[in-house]
């Protein structure tokens, strides 16, 4: 999948916003999504994706909607970091296959770290099990500001 | 370095800031500064910073430096795109020691990719020759919007 392409509206993301598959949630309002990644890459790997935009990366987004996005993100952010208490935390967003992007819907990556435990590759990681997701949703639900 | 902890004056970008350390830079105005990682994980590796905050992290960061310092990325990852041409990018920003951070001063990662090139490790690549650099950082800078 090339850098500049038209969006697919059959992306699983786009999916997720119609409905039409589950995602456990963290929050949303109208502009923007929190999601538990479904194969996490360590315990509280949130997803932040834009409800109104079809940019596919970072080069096709509107520079208001990634403000909202990055503000969503830190937001959520702050939750996880207060709900689970990692010893850090690193925010990704991948661009293009060979930037590691696996689904063409913008979205930033929140994966808390704890210092004995290693990172699990990106796609790589096992699925969760939607249950023991939703328990974390929560604890970072309840954490929010 | 814990996540919370007083910002500390001395970190190697702040040192930038006030050019008691050089950098190549890319482009910068009074807000935002974008330079060249002096220890590249690919070819085009630039960071984007503040000038005016001082936050450590993004669980500190004031909500309009964010927005500011992420649309600064953006503008800088696609003259980084325009100039360089690769295949994908990738955009990281880590929190505390244990999310891969080394410099206590917020910064945001554009790290170009190609499908042929191995990435090489944060923190783990050697210094680079400022003079080549200076040639990426110009060929950037032309393609700036």
């Amino acid at each position: 999948m090339t850098l500049h392409a038209p969006y697919d509206p059959h992306n699983i993301f786009a999916k997720i916003l119609r409905a039409e598959i589950p995602a456990v949630k963290v929050w949303e309002d109208d502009e923007v999504l929190a999601f538990m990644d479904v194969f996490p890459q360590s315990e509280g790997h949130v997803l932040v994706i834009s409800k109104t935009s079809t940019a596919r990366t970072l080069l096709d987004i509107e520079p208001a909607v990634l403000a909202r996005l990055m503000e969503a993100t830190r937001r959520t952010a702050r939750a996880v970091q207060k709900a689970l208490q990692p010893d850090g935390f690193q925010i990704m967003q991948y661009n293009g296959e060979a930037g590691g992007q696996t689904v063409f819907h913008v979205h930033f990556h929140i994966v808390p770290r704890w210092s004995d435990r290693p990172l699990k590759g990106h796609s790589q990681a096992p699925m969760a099990d939607a249950a023991a997701l939703k328990v974390l949703a929560d604890r970072i639900a309840a954490a929010l500001d």
